[in-house]
C-alpha cells in the first residue's frame, strides 16, 4: 500500500522490474529444460502482456493523470516500451555483428555462401507465395517471407556447443551460412522497410533500397573495418574508462540513428558497427564488456515482442492452422534450400547442416515487429510469425539429438 | 535528408546518440584536463539542452504528429529522458553500494563515523539556514540543505588514486566517512521526498519517514547481506549466462521499484541492493560486469540533469551570487564539520581529510533533480545546487595538489 501517490517514474520502474524479472525467470526455466532462454523470454512476454495477465501495459493512475487521458497514457507507455526494446535490439545486433568472424567465414566461404543463399531464397519464395495465395496484400506477403529468411545463429551455435561439435566442418558451415543469412536478411529487411502499409509493393523502389542497403553495408563493413584496423591502437589512449567500448557504443548508436534517418532499419547500423569493430584488436574485451549490457537490455526486446502477441488470435483455428502452415514451409524451405547447397557432402553432413539452419529467431522477430508497427502485418500475421519463430526453434534440438545419438 | 518520414523511434534514437556521444566527448576532454568526467557530462547536458543549443528536448514532427499536440509530445520526450536518467542513476547507486566495503568501513569506524556525521550536520544546517533566511519556503530550504550533504565518494576516490595515496589512513577515513555521508544523505533524502511541493514541512512526518528509511536501510543492509552471504554459492548454479549479475540486477530493480512504491526514492533501493551484494563472494565479478552497464547508462542521468539547468538564470546576478554563497557555505560547512571530526590528528591529516570531503556530486544532484520534479525547488534553486556541485568538485583537485606538493 503506497504511502504517497505513486509517481509516473515509479509506475514505469515497476514495469521495468516485472519485464526483467519475468524474462530472467523464464530464461532460467527454459535453460533448465534445455531449450533456448530466448523462447522463455518471448513466452514470458506473452504471459505478462496485456492479452494475458496484463501485468504490464496498464498505464496506471499516475500516468493517466499526468497525460489527462487514458488512451494517450497507454500510448506513452507503449512508446517507452518501444524505446527500451529498440535499445535492447540495437545492443543485440551490435553483439551479433561483433561475433562475425570475417576470416572464419572466408575459410568455408563458397560452400557456406551457397548454403546460406539457397536457404534464404526458398523460404522467402514459399512464404511470399503462401501469403499471396491466401489473398493477403503484397506488403504482408513480403514481410512474412522476409521474416522466414534468417537463421538464428545464436540458437544454432548454442545447440552445437552443447553437443561439443563446434569445431567440426558442419558447424563451421552452419555458422558461416548463418552469417550470410543475417546479411541477406538485413538487406531484405532494409528493402521491405520502404514498403508502406497501404501502398502496394513497388519493386523498383525495393530494388533501389536494396542497392542502397548493399552500398551502406559494403561501405561500412569494408571501409569501416579498414578504418578501425588502422586506428584501433589509438582507442587505448583514451582517458575515459573502457574507452574502446565507449567509442564502439557511440558508433553503434550513431550508425543506428543514421540508418533510421536514411530510411533503413536502425538495427542494420548497429549490426554494421559491430561487424566493423569485430576487426579491432580490442574485439574480445569489447565482447566481454558488451555481454553484461546485452544481458541487461536485450530481454526488453523479446518480452515486449512477446507481449504484442494476441494469444486469443492464435487460439482461433484459422490462425493456428496458418501458423502451422507457415512453420511447415519455413522448415521445408530451409531444409530443401540448404540440402541443395550442401549437395556432395555425406548424407549425415547434409542432414546436420540443413537441420541446423532451421531455427528462426531474432531477425525474423525484428522483421515481424517492424511489420506490425508499420501496419503492414496484421496482428494475426504478426502472431503467426512469432509462433513460427518459436516452433522452428523448438524442433531443432531434439532432431539434432537424434542424429548425433544414432551415430554413436 | 531522410528518404522517408523519420519515425518516432528514430527521432528518439538520434537524441539518445547525441546525449551519449556528447557525454563521452565532454568526459574525455575533462579527463584530459585532469577534471572529473562527470563534470564534463553535466556541462555537456547544459550545452546541448533546450536552454542552450537545443540539440535535445525538441519533440520533432514525428512525435508531434503521433501525439497530435506539441506540448504533449514534449512531455512524452521528457518522460522518456526521465526514464533513461532514472535507469542510469539506479545503476550508479547500485555500483556505489557494491563498492561499499563494510569491513574496511569498520576498521576506521569510529573516527570516520564522527567525521562523516559532523560533515553532514553543518552543511545541512548552514544550507537550510541560508535559504530559510532568504525567505524561501521551508521545503526549498530542506532540499537545498540536503543536497549540500553528501560527499561524492567517486570523485574523492579518483583524486586520491591519482595522487597514489589510496592506502594511507587519511584516504581510508575519507572513503569510510563518505559512505557514512551517503547513507545519511540517503536517509535525509528519503525524509525530504515525503515533503510535498506546496504543503509545509511536517517535522513529525519527516521523523516518521526517516525512521522508515532507517528501518528499510538497516533491514536490507543487515538481513539482506546475511541472506546473500548464506546463499551466494547457489548463484553460481544458475544456467543463465552471468547468473549472479542477472539476479543482482533483478534485486536492484525490484528494491528500487519497492522503495519508490513505499514513498522512498527509488535509488535508495538500488543502493541497498548494491550494499547487500557487496557481501557476496561474486562481488568482484559483479562489479566488473556492472561497470560496462554503468558506462553505457549512467551518463544519461548527468546529461539530462545538466540539460535542466537554465543557464540564463545563472547569468542573473542575484542567482549567481546565491550560487556562490551556497557554494561557500557548502565548503565551509564541510571543512569545519570534518575538521572537528578529525581533531587530534596532525594538521596536515586534518586538512587532507576535510578538503577531501568537500566535493559534492551524484547524491546532491539526485536530491536537486527530485526537488525540481516535485516542484519543491524552483528552477533558480535547482540551477544553484547544480552550480554548487560543480564548483565544490572543481576546487578540490588543485587544493589537494598544493598540500601533497608542499610536503615533498
Amino acid at each position: 500500500m503506497p504511502a504517497a501517490p505513486v509517481s509516473v517514474i515509479t509506475t514505469i520502474l515497476v514495469d521495468i522490474f516485472i519485464i526483467f524479472a519475468a524474462a530472467k525467470i523464464a530464461g532460467e526455466l527454459f535453460e533448465r529444460i534445455r531449450q533456448p532462454a530466448v523462447i522463455g523470454e518471448i513466452l514470458a512476454g506473452m504471459l505478462i502482456g496485456p492479452f494475458a495477465l496484463g501485468l504490464i501495459g496498464q498505464p496506471g493512475p499516475a500516468l493517466v493523470s499526468a497525460f489527462h487521458d487514458e488512451e494517450v497514457a497507454r500510448e506513452v507507455l507503449n512508446t517507452i516500451y518501444e524505446v527500451l526494446a529498440e535499445v535492447g535490439v540495437i545492443v543485440l545486433l551490435f553483439v551479433v555483428g561483433l561475433e562475425v568472424h570475417l576470416d572464419q567465414f572466408l575459410s568455408v566461404g563458397r560452400r557456406a555462401a551457397v548454403v546460406g543463399a539457397l536457404g534464404v531464397v526458398l523460404p522467402l519464395l514459399l512464404g511470399f507465395g503462401l501469403i499471396s495465395y491466401l489473398g493477403y496484400p503484397q506488403p504482408a506477403a513480403v514481410f512474412v517471407g522476409t521474416a522466414m529468411v534468417a537463421t538464428s545463429v545464436g540458437i544454432t551455435a548454442r545447440v552445437l556447443a552443447d553437443f561439443g561439435v563446434l569445431q567440426e566442418k558442419e558447424a563451421s558451415i552452419i555458422l558461416a551460412a548463418a552469417v550470410v543469412d543475417d546479411i541477406l536478411g538485413m538487406i531484405l529487411l532494409a528493402s521491405v522497410v520502404s514498403i508502406g502499409a497501404n501502398g502496394g509493393v513497388s519493386w523498383g523502389q525495393i530494388g533501389l533500397v536494396a542497392a542502397e542497403a548493399l552500398a551502406f553495408t559494403g561501405f561500412t563493413a569494408l571501409v569501416g573495418a579498414r578504418i578501425i584496423r588502422r586506428f584501433d591502437a589509438h582507442l587505448d589512449d583514451l582517458r575515459l574508462r573502457n574507452g574502446p567500448f565507449v567509442v564502439a557504443m557511440s558508433v553503434c548508436l550513431g550508425l543506428a540513428a543514421l540508418a533510421g534517418y536514411v530510411g533503413l532499419a536502425a538495427i542494420i547500423g548497429a549490426f554494421l558497427a559491430g561487424m566493423a569493430f569485430s576487426q579491432a584488436r580490442q574485439r574480445s574485451s569489447l565482447l566481454e564488456q558488451a555481454r553484461p549490457v546485452y544481458d541487461f537490455l536485450v530481454p526488453f526486446f523479446f518480452v515486449v515482442t512477446g507481449a504484442q502477441v494476441d494469444l486469443r488470435l492464435l487460439a482461433q483455428p484459422s490462425v493456428a492452422s496458418l501458423a502451422l502452415a507457415v512453420t511447415a514451409l519455413a522448415v521445408i524451405g530451409k531444409l530443401a534450400g540448404c540440402s541443395l547447397g550442401a549437395l556432395g557432402m555425406s548424407w549425415r553432413s547434409v542432414a546436420v547442416v540443413s537441420i541446423g539452419m532451421v531455427p528462426r529467431g531474432e531477425v525474423g522477430l525484428i522483421v515481424a515487429a517492424i511489420g506490425l508497427s508499420a501496419q503492414a502485418l496484421s496482428p494475426e500475421l504478426f502472431s503467426v510469425v512469432v509462433a513460427m519463430s518459436i516452433l522452428t526453434t523448438l524442433i531443432v534440438p531434439p532432431t539434432l539429438n537424434l542424429i548425433y545419438r544414432s551415430q554413436s
